[in-house]
């Protein structure tokens, strides 16, 4: 790879300069008042994104797996019940991973495309009447197959089963693509990282907790020192940090939040769903479809398109690397080799939409699928031209 | 502009990830021998980069005009006279030029459009008995107009008419880009910049002369001091520079010839050629024409696309940048207005070359003229399709 | 800060240029092969700065601490007893870590300053007739007292006691610093992390895993997604990640391995010794002493400095910092305010140790301790006179 | 070498962080409008630090001996007359550079240590009562022997002779680094370059104009196209350049200026000072003297150190690179051997210096020099000491 074509797998993202820059700091002394002046902006940058203003955020040098860990283990003790869909990859590795941290799991599984079931989950809450399901886990976009779920419908599920359970959301992939709001939405811990929607190189597990789940910390039991954010909560009352933090990632976050909000949230959603529909348009014109069930459920992070029964669509992204040097992602799970997917997450210009559809047609074409050269750009460039001037507007 | 997008105007170029590290040195001393384990690669480098074993390389903090001005101040003196043509704004400019410099020229006119006649030079030459014409100066690679001339054409008219003229060249579009023989061709001064063909950011004038030319520089009468090679060569030899060099310049210029002899220039040649042929398929299917007045004179380095009559091109330019992000090329000088644009030289994928066909297109439909969306890189696509694998085998 | 002067925390260090670099990539697919080009020539590099060739190495995106969570909770089970001495922040830490997984933890209490009791181990692992104790703690580098302990001692206590226990030993401040022989030691579980030896940003757990801790993987019982190795392991195989793999870190820490090994091993511990034996100097002619009890303890990565009976030593942190733009340690846990610290770890000239020589000098000055300026200068500088040229010599 | 220590060369500077980020660009379109955004706030900038209001200011890719060209080529014609002192390399230089460009210099040479002698210049100019003389040379700074001239001095000679001559000077290490009043003094062209006080890569010539120089540019008739301003002005106006610009410096200069103007020009001034005093006071406390025959004389910028007689003071320069891979200056034409030179201008700490000056000490004792380890350090210490909380309080 000559590094010099625009990626589309669904994160991390292309990195814009200033972020590249903003993290590739010189050492500097972790102790001293200078990182106080990285990181509570970064945290109160967070917070803004997650549209919360009662929770708190922390920030751990990790993963959105090992944000899910931390919501987890900071919240939960052995045995405890907790409600979860299946309907993608990541949401089926957040089960597996409690029920190795020895939780149980009432799983509803769902067929990959779809979105979170709130009507089932408004059935198995209300029936729960001793309130044995201590959280409810949901997804808010399936990265695997392109799945956005309503959140704000589990919230309305749980209120109407009268449910205290917790409402713990992987927004790794949705968080500053499209509309979160942690506070109105109830949710109370929201997961995401540093390489989705904030643009940034992977390295950081970002976590909202929400008041009530900041009370259930000091109950929950299962072990945790490197997740605890008990000691992340006393570190950041000093301008400190639990052990050594990621200076160069925490100024990166600090810059991507003032680049988002700057934008303005709404203007940062509007774009991404403006870039998204051209792909939407794109796919449509070579005459195939989502593996999103329906428009509703459409993320604005990634697509993941179906391919012709019999076809593999591996081999889709394996040429595309080796003959255009341009990366897209392949199907997980269960629909591997059924879909292939294109990020389109964080800052994209139309110019770069259009460069992966032209390759995604040359790669279709190349492996004898159905697809006319051009016929997707077009649908995208057309959608991009009757909606650039509204986006210059919103972009000034 | 957001600097996400590939830009398109033919130099400076897009800058591969390598050659940023390379130029973006901290401060060394350039009076050690770190120096010298810089300089020397460098110019080496480049004197295969030009073809050349006999003749010996220069190069100074400046830009390709500061190597025009090192050609004829080191070669000539007041009152000499030389033969040019005028085929464009930087044969034009050289022109110009020369006679600020108090130098006779005789100036072949020419359409905009067109080559160096060689055969006009030949009668001109042939008449010159008394060989007043100190020097023919050939723009190798016409910017303006998307024209490459024939050098060894030249060097036979020069032969045929047995004139002792030196051969003084521009190829600042041209070296790095596509063929150019110093040695076979005879060329006398080769002048080059660091942004084109090297792909590094503006800053070095970069000429070779020929043992004939070095021979005529202690004659030349023409006052210089920054430009004068002898202090240049005098400090080369102590692994010095007569001033304060560029030193990050000359570590990527040292790369950048790495770079293109790793690749094999012959390569990155068909490499230009390949790219630049996918957009002219492109400017064909648009039912548009070049400037460029017949396929021989094709440049691989840019293309000028003649816009209808009535039409001024210049709102191409503008239309692109402020409602896309992207940069074309505007006419200049004669095809004011006539022309934009496309610059294909340096380091560009099929991706890139095909999001800025993609953005030509909605650029040129948002202002009117008949050009169908996808039309030209459905052409594009075709052609890079259908040589990839080719392309592919000279890269590895 | 300016970030001009270098650093003297006992870590992170000051990155070299070329590691910055070597970290500042732009995205790649972490699911192409390119990905298993970085991954397996650091996971490679860093089995060599181990000195294991038995061992599997795993890096986690986190730091130090989830390198010690990663070594007690694949290697042990809720209940299980651990033996560690406690002689310094870090032990302490580890030990609390420990007892919040539900640990029973047998602690060697020391005085801080002293190194790991190898003898009362012996006498404790001795009577542990029915091998309750699982495994036995090590900190190899004390980073808060300047003390290296004598891993290679515990290993002969374990075994004059025939006993099974795993050894699990901190290295995060001493490995790619000073010796150390996980094979030769009967090292179970090596812990370090990037911003130490392997001068790079915080950001990476690095661990290696003897055969003998491999074993006891599927019995550990303790609750682990994030942090298990079985899911690394099964990730390397396939060029892949169990998550999102922080690639420019790791591309880091492949740099990073070439780097120390291309210089030698040992002459990058001879370099850390001479440099610190400066600092050594300086401190004594200062009048002095170190926390490190005796010579034999003192650590080649950090200096702690006892300061007078009354005096805070916190003062002079902060005074260097405020007044000088220096980055110092302050003491820790049981000898807050009665050491401040002089990291000397990672690449250090001679001319960088002695700007940090002699702002302490002036800092304690400043704030009248009897510290005569320059004096503690003179004494490294005669040091490292002397040395230079035998240092020179490993160097080339 | 390492690129860690700082380098005392009395330029290029040690360069800030944030300008080589700055510097760092990828390409953009020049002849957009963002290059105006970069570029008259540059052009302010400079304006400001020469403190000229009445003044053009021009910048080429170039250094500061296209800067001199720059400045005779456009204000004098051949065999006009011109008055210089040639009291070190630079003023050598530029003699040399006036000769060869064809005009009559009438040159007051001085001893090596010396300023420019006003009441010579006084009593010549009166005595040319035609007028011959067109123009007044001025090394403000002579970098080569660390000497700083009376310029307003040579401005009363002029007046003293009611004369109209042309104030030439060479401001390449003196302005952005000592007091420079280029309207009070009246100083007609004002000369220098990127890399000195304005700590960037070299690459840039920076000129001033005055109202009365910029008259004269018509009638100069000396042969120039590259260095013509009546280009840049005509670009300038524009918001272009006359070819292709360097634009990633251009915009380091712009960030420069901010620096050195959010510091406060006096502020700046104040901070070399104290510098350059320690570096004084070291080199006092080593029993030695510098170059400059008074303390009136002395730079803020370099200073140049006399070594014993019959010593090759070129020894503690190669000493220094190749044991300690510290960079001083050599000594220069009429001083080489006799003295080396510790450049201090730009970005310098304490911590900085202090290294440089424990290095020294380490040269000189090995080479057998009559040098106190430590003795220096000491001295310049105290000085830092005393002044840092002054100097803290300019800062802030």
């Amino acid at each position: 790879m000559n590094n010099q074509n625009p990626i589309f797998i669904p994160g991390p993202t292309n990195i814009p300069e200033v972020l590249r820059k903003a993290v590739d700091m010189p050492t500097i002394d972790h102790r001293s008042p200078v990182f106080g002046q990285i990181l509570h902006p970064a945290l109160d940058g967070v917070k803004k994104v997650l549209k919360t203003t009662s929770g708190e955020v922390f920030v751990f040098p990790s993963t959105g797996t090992g944000g899910w860990e931390t919501a987890i283990t900071n919240t939960l003790s052995p045995g405890d019940k907790v409600l979860a869909a299946r309907n993608g990859m990541f949401s089926h590795r957040w089960i597996d991973m409690c029920q190795r941290h020895g939780l149980e799991v009432e799983v509803v599984t769902c067929e990959w495309g779809e979105g979170i079931p709130a009507d089932t989950f408004e059935d198995i809450l209300s029936k729960d009447r001793d309130h044995k399901i201590r959280a409810v886990l949901a997804t808010h976009n399936e990265t695997a197959t392109g799945v956005r779920s309503d959140i704000a419908a589990v919230r309305r599920a749980l209120d109407a089963a009268n449910h205290p359970a917790l409402l713990l959301v992987d927004g790794v992939s949705s968080i500053g693509c499209y509309d979160f709001r942690m506070d109105e939405w109830g949710v109370d811990v929201a997961v995401t990282g540093s390489q989705k929607g904030f643009m940034l190189p992977p390295g950081l597990a970002i976590v909202g907790f929400s008041p009530k789940a900041l009370e259930a910390v000091e109950s929950a039991k299962l072990p945790r020192t490197f997740f605890d954010i008990r000691d992340m909560a006393k570190g950041y009352k000093n301008n400190a940090y639990p052990y050594t933090p990621p200076v160069g990632l925490l100024n990166g976050l600090k810059t991507s939040t003032e680049m988002l909000l700057g934008e303005g949230l709404e203007n940062v959603f509007a774009r991404h769903h403006r870039i998204a529909e051209g792909v939407r348009k794109a796919v449509h014109a070579w005459g195939m479809s989502l593996c999103a069930k329906s428009p509703d459920l459409y993320s604005d992070s990634v697509s993941a398109i179906r391919t012709p029964e019999g076809f593999d669509a591996n081999r889709i992204v394996s040429h595309a690397l080796n003959t255009y040097d341009m990366a897209f992602g392949t199907g997980l799970g269960d629909v591997a080799g059924k879909v292939f997917r294109i990020g389109h997450l964080g800052s994209l210009t139309d110019a770069m939409a259009l460069s992966g559809l032209s390759v995604a047609e040359m790669v279709m074409a190349d492996l004898g699928l159905p697809v006319e050269l051009g016929s997707g750009v077009a649908a995208a460039q057309e959608h991009y031209r009757s909606s650039a001037a509204q986006a210059r507007k919103q972009a000034a």
